[in-house]
Formats: C-alpha cells, structure tokens, sequence
C-alpha cells in the first residue's frame, strides 16, 4: 500500500480552507506533499518562494507533511516523489468541470494515480484565494479566513492589489 | 422594519433584465439605491457616469429609486445607505458559484444586512451586458434587451467594441 | 410598502436550518408568517398541529412572526394575509430546478408577489428535515441540527420511523 | 496510519462502474471492506444476502477485498470495521446534492472518518444500477454494463421487473 | 439522408412547451411521430388513449406529425418507424442527469440513433406536466400552461387529483 | 424538409472530441458546414488558415462536410449558408450557462433556425482545445486526443504555447 499523498495548488495565498484540508490529508497519509504551482504564465500575487513559506509556517505543525513546488505536470511530479494519490477539496461551490476535467485528465495520463476529493467544511465553502485578495484590495478583513502570518503577509502587498 | 435596498452591478451598460429587478425591488421596498460599482482595476465600456446617466434615464418613472455609484466593499457602501437588504437577481443560467461566494462573504463582513435573490423572469434568463455588447459588436441588433437610449448609447461605442 | 414576509414549507419537523431563515426574515419584515403546508396527500411525520406546535415554541421568542397552516395555493394563502413577499432558504446544495418552477410558477399566478431566497448559513447546508430522519431511524443523534423539543419530539417518533 | 476503506452501497445489483471504483479503492487502500446496506424500509430487487454473493464472485480477483452487510448509520459500522476512510465514486452527473450531504452528515457524526470521491470513468458516468433494472425490464441488454453472473441473475429476475 | 424524427414522452398531459418542441421538430424534419410511452408500471392521470388523443387534436395543424404509442424499448420503436433521431427539449432547469443518461443509454444500445436537444422556450422553462396537475389540484388556473381542451380534460378530473 | 447543418466552433485546434460530433452531423445531415470563427480579438494559437486546413484533413472521409470560416453572427452564416440547423456537442461538464445563452440568443435573433445539441461521448467529456494545448504546454502526450496531424502541428508550436 502506498503512503504518499500531494495537495496541488497555486496557494496564492493558502487559506484555512486549504488548512483543513491539508490536516486531513496528513491524519489520512503517513507522507502529504503540498506541491505549488510554479506557472511562469500566470502572475500569482506572492512568489513561489513566499507561498512555500507561507505554507510551511502554516502547516510547521503537522506531522509528515512537506512543501515543494513544482513545474510542468503534476502527475510527473507525483510520480517523482512516489505518490499514488492526489487529494483535491471539493465545495458545494466548487467548478466541477475544471475539477473532474483534471482528474480526468490525469487519470489518462497516469493510470496508476487516484485523484481523491474530500469535501471541504461548510464553513470555508465560499473561501477562495481570489476572494481574499479582493476583500484586502476593496480593505476588508479577512481574518478568520487565513493564518495571521497570511493575513500580515496580504496587508504588505495590499498597495499592489489596489493598482 | 428597515426600508432601504441595494441594487449593485456594473451595468456595463443596464438591460431589461436588469431593469425588471429593480422595478420589482422599488415595488417591495420603499427606497431603492441603484448602486453602480466604481472599479478602477476593470475596464468598463462606458464610464461610471455614463452607466450612472444611463441608469437614471432607464429608472425615471420608478419613485424611490436612486442611481449612485460606489468604491470599496459593497457592505460598507450599504451601511452608509442605511439599507438592510442587498438584491441580486438570479437566472436559471447563473453563475451560483460567484452569487453565493459574494452573499456569504457579506453576510461574513456585515451579519446585519441580507441579500436576497429574485428570480430573473424567464425571458430575460439569457439576457447579460456582455451578450449585449457582443451582439452590438458582431452586428446584431440589441432590440428588445435594452432601452432605446441604451440601444443608441451602444450604437455609439460600436466602433470601440470592434476594435 | 408592504410589510408581511410569508415562510412556507412543510417543517416535517423544524430544524435550525429553518430558523436561521425565519430569524433573518423576522429581522428584516415587520411580520412574518410561517406557513406551515397543510397537504393532504403526503404522508408526514409529524401532523400539521404537531408541527405548528412545534415552530410556535421554536419561534416564541421572535417579535412579529406567527405560525399557520394552509391548504390549496400558496399565493392564494399569501393574498388573504396581505404578504407581498415569500422567503425561501436556498442552499448551495439546493434543489434549484424545484425552488425556480415554484417562484417562476408563483410569479405567474400573482405577478404581485416576490419570491425572495436567502443563502442558508454554510453550516447548515446539508441540513433537511429528511436527513434528520433519517439519522433517527439509523439510531443517530440530531443534537446540533434541531432544538431541544424537537429531538424530544422525533424519539417519540423514533418507532414509527424506523417500521 | 489507517490502512481500511470502506465501500457503501445498495449494490441492486453490482455494475462495471461500482467494480471500477472498488478496484481502485483495492489498489490504494490494503484493507477494502465493500458495506451492503441492508435497509429493511427499501425494497431491493435482490435480498441482502443475493447481493453480497454477487459482489464476492465480482471481487474475487481482488486482493484485501471482503463483502459485508450492515444496518443503521455508516460511521457505526465503519468504526467497528476500524475504517477511517469511506470511498464513494462521482459521476459527471452524479447527484451532488445527496452526495455531499451524506459526506458532510457523517463528517458532522463522525469527524475521524474521511469520506473521499474517487471520478467514475467517463465511459461508466450514464450508468447506474437503476438504469440496467429498467433495460431488463424494457428487453435491452446488459452486456458491458455488469458481469455475466449479474447478467443471469437479472434475467432470472425479469419477470419480477416487468409486474 | 434521414428524415423521420421521434419525440418521445408521457405527455400526461401534453403542454405547451411540449407543443413548441414538436413545432419546432415539425419544421426541421419531413415526418414527426410523437411517441407516447405506454407504461403499465406508472400510474399516469391520462390513459394511454386519452393522452395520444390530446395529442392529436392539439398537433392536428402540423404537416407531417403523428401520434402513436409504444412499449418496451423507445429504439427499438425508433428502429421499427425507420427514424434515426430523437428529439427532446432542454429547459435550463432541466433534470440533466436523467437526460444525460437516457441519451448516452440509448446511443450505446442503437449507436446509428441520434439523441437531439433542442433549448425550451424561456417562457416555458418552468411548465411541466407535473406542475400543471398540482396546479389543478390545489384549484390553480392552466390557462397558458395547456390548451384549451387540455384545460378541459385537467377539470373533469380534478377531483380524481385531489383524492 | 432543409438539408444543411452548421457545426461552430473555434477549433484551436480541432480534438477527437469535434469530430465525433461533425461526423454524428454528417451522418444525420445531407450537407454538413463546419464553421470556423474567425474572431480578430481573441488570439488563437492556429491561424484561420491552419484551423480549416486541419479540418479539412481530419474530415477529408466525411462525404457531404465543407470546412468555412466566418465573421460576425453565426446566424447571417447560416442563412448565407441556406441553414436551418445549427449542431453543438454537450458535455455532462459542459458550460450550460454559455451554451444556452447562445442558442436563446440565436434563436431571437433567427427563429427559424434551430440549435440541436447532442451529447459528447462520455470518453471525451473531459476533452477540449485547452486542455490539449495545456498538456502540450507542460511536455504531456496528446495521443488519443487528437489526431496525428494534429499532434505535429500543436509540437510545432510547443515554444509559443510556453512562452
């Protein structure tokens, strides 16, 4: 049986509905990978490297669990760290097409990975990275819905979203 | 009992559709403020005082309507309005996702004040600014989904759309 | 202006998913009516007194709001009380075709009258009164999903629920 | 680490895409318990004790795969099995609404069980054990949708469908 | 090249956005038989005969449309009429799973029939048989929903409804 | 009885997906129009030229399909074209809202032409243009996807996709 278990994402920024997520995947897997996105395309708010930080400090206390990023596709990733799982949270909210398309997807490209979604808490169902970054740019608050560290993290870039 | 109501959007420009909302809304409560969202970062068509102008033209005959326009959170726009109540109509071909993350998160940010949904009356559930402006661009005509004055307001920027 | 909120359904029996929404629409009408659906066809639980017993006591505390029963047309119902407007809970997990043909079905009938939908509170949106149920048949515990009375009201049902 | 799946269904009777599901579940997980429900309000097609029978002859091949039945709540007999993972499979046109509800009902009951959704294939999303009930019924065949051994027991059920 | 197109249902009764489908058909395909399934399981309010003669009276203006009946498997019906397509209407708030489903069943058992959607009139996309006959049991007006002497034959048995 | 079926689309570049519905259309059509849109503001991958000429490969067995580009409305094609039917694939995780917002607006626009929609085969359900161009972007294989003409051109252009 295989132990290893990735969390892909962007993470731009991590946000408590990622959290949750990801302590589930480690009460779950003896090994979970939360593997960033690293698109040279897109234009992500906070670097690779300040996202990894950001997640790092934010799970620092969840046993086996590791932050890496990466490029190109993931189940080449996934196979590089021996990883037979990907585990995606699904909202009540979620784009199911993008997200069964990518299972789909990857399902063909590596027959041997099993993409698993865990629904996440109702609580978090409207929380998106995307939603933070506007309530910072429109000076929201976004406590309750990210660690401090993040929300510090947001208010230190909150000039560049009002551009 | 409070009596004031939202309608925000961009109304980039506003439709019948949008118009069937806010006639419903003004016959429910007693004072209606038309709130059009001033965002610096979009690139509307027409300018928050054209989409103001042609709002208040549209809503002439309904007493108790209000056109203003609005920067930041919508929720401390209403707070400073006074209203209780944020009305957003709701077609068949919605976008939930996008509906229900806004009427979360400010029912999040401000417990006190509630969006309620009216559901868009059938002939107009197909019916968005966008379609319109691609109809204008490719050509078509946009009778029957807008006001004349909107219709030659588009008939106007037409060559803007084409380019 | 019309004061008068109506809140249909069947409540077979009350949950807290429901009065979530008759606090919110109590907070926002100057009377609201519950109206509990007298329907002589299907087969509740709970007889139409033994639900209206039920609301009264969940609701005692609310200013202006009253529980009743009806037979026939909702619309009809909502005429004879001087409402204008019907609040409905709609949950991401909604069954939206029926909560569309009802309001689109209402608006036919009584162009007067607004359906209004409230988002249901996220911790609430798997809530029904048939999971409820269910979880007492199953010998599954319903603290957290309804009040006091009402668990004590569905052990007392428990046997029946469970031939 | 937990090293147990459980499997839920009603299984009337087993088809190719539930196979699929338990066949990956079997390749993650070293432990596959597969839970017939045995629901006395229900009436099932075939008897509790037929459908486990067809599910082990299908399963047979399947290492760590045992069939088992159970009554009242999922989470009570996941517990006993020392599971802490039920795996559902999701159709593109699965019913969400049901399915989400049951994750989060026993999430809510049960917070150390995960439940997780595994994409059905595409070419096994339009099938469903109702579906291959009702061609029976109609004279179509089920050839591609089940194994042999449930084909010949459909049959020898045919008359029983067409009452 | 084909010209003979199906259009299947209960039609228990026939509406009018039932009628828009068939027009719509009629004016696309040389020969239009409206397919009536006769099914001895469900318990419909109109006969097979009473249901195929509504029918008749209400598509007697359009060239090249029949009604006729069947039972069993609706290619099988399609094979015997030589047709290779079927028609059914879309409505926005349509069950897709079930469409879905049917259309994906019935290109696996005759691969050489097509299943075509065509997009309901917005203005009916909240009519259906079910709707009308609820209407008619709680004393609701059709007018609009049906024809004329659909409306009739709803009344004289209303009180069969109300039972 | 009109003859003619148009099949829309961008085409950049044509997937297996596509052509499983213009070769359905070919089947059920005596003359079958691929039309290719030709839209100067978004910046397609392949030129106008390179999408026909694909097509034009990849339909070369169709009897009775000619590959067009067009601008402007897709109803004034059509009617150039002496169209009444205009053929579109559904996926189970298609954009519903889109596709029925267009065939509504088509229909305004030209009632006498009807979009018939047919359902994708579930093995291409996941497919689409982005998608292969994603996988091309991050070094996936697109085997099975595409045709092998296809294939080449989109390695072709594997340094523009990854710039």
């Amino acid at each position: 049986m295989n132990h290893v278990a990735i969390c892909p994402g962007s993470f731009d920024p991590v946000t408590l509905g990622h959290l949750d997520i990801i302590e589930r995947a480690a009460a779950t897997f003896s090994r979970t990978v939360v593997a960033v996105l690293d698109n040279p395309v897109k234009k992500p708010l906070f670097s690779t490297a300040e996202r990894c930080e950001l997640l790092r400090k934010a799970t620092a206390h969840l046993p086996g669990v590791e932050v890496k990023h990466f490029q190109g596709l993931l189940v080449d990733f996934a196979r590089a760290e021996g990883a037979r799982v990907i585990i995606r949270g699904l909202r009540a909210l979620s784009d199911f097409e993008a997200e069964f398309q990518m299972a789909l997807t990857n399902k063909h490209l590596a027959p041997e990975i099993e993409t698993m979604f865990m629904v996440t808490r109702p609580e978090f169902s409207f929380l998106s990275s995307s939603m933070v970054k506007e309530l910072v740019r429109f000076g929201g608050s976004v406590a309750g819905f990210v660690t401090p560290e993040v929300e510090e993290a947001l208010m230190a870039k909150r000039e560049l979203l009002q551009r």
